[in-house]
């Protein structure tokens, strides 16, 4: 059993929308991310995603509506629901998702990243 | 889809060991805590356990050895091992586990608590 330090981790890359997978719990990643612009609009049909963010500002925006979260805040993404995450400026976030979810959903394209082990 | 911001959960209680369920993520919980003391030695059979540390310190004393978490750092109990959460000052955990995980595990007993739903 062994520790990890996400500020430590973040000091490894400084790429945007290449998530870093720090733990996995079962059948799921706990993956952290450094998010800056537009990503691509898109779904992911089998599974709920889960976004937290440890500084900086993210919108969600979704066929359901749209949030915002700074710091401290969290939002979950149903399966299912078209959605865009946006940054105005860097931000990090912390995902709870199956290790199976592929990060562009059913969009596909050169923003697609697997999962960089640590 | 709404937010949850994890300062107003810590403020809506006070208790100890009593954890609150801040979102569900297909069959698992994301909950949030506050620890302080010693918790019961205890082994979660069919499942792995992640630990985030908000704020404080949290020992996690185990049959693979101890750990030692602060602020932004994690680790994860695989499923099967016995472990004994320990704070010496209020500290305040965010968790990913199964939905039907007991916090108590296999010892059961008076700190035994459902998450509080939200």
């Amino acid at each position: 059993m062994h520790k990890v330090s996400l500020e430590q981790v973040f000091a490894t890359f400084s790429e945007h929308w290449s998530p870093r997978r720090v733990a996995r719990v079962d059948d799921y990643d706990v993956r952290v991310v450094k998010v800056l612009g537009e990503f691509v609009p898109h779904r992911h049909t089998d599974a709920d995603e889960f976004f937290l963010v440890l500084s900086g500002e993210l919108v969600i925006r979704s066929e359901l509506g749209d949030v915002r979260l700074g710091p401290g805040e969290l939002a979950v993404v149903p399966r299912g629901v078209q959605h865009q995450p946006v940054a105005e400026r860097e931000t990090r976030v912390l995902l709870f998702e199956p290790s199976e979810t592929v990060n562009t959903g059913d969009a596909g394209g050169e923003l697609t990243a697997e999962p960089v082990e640590l």
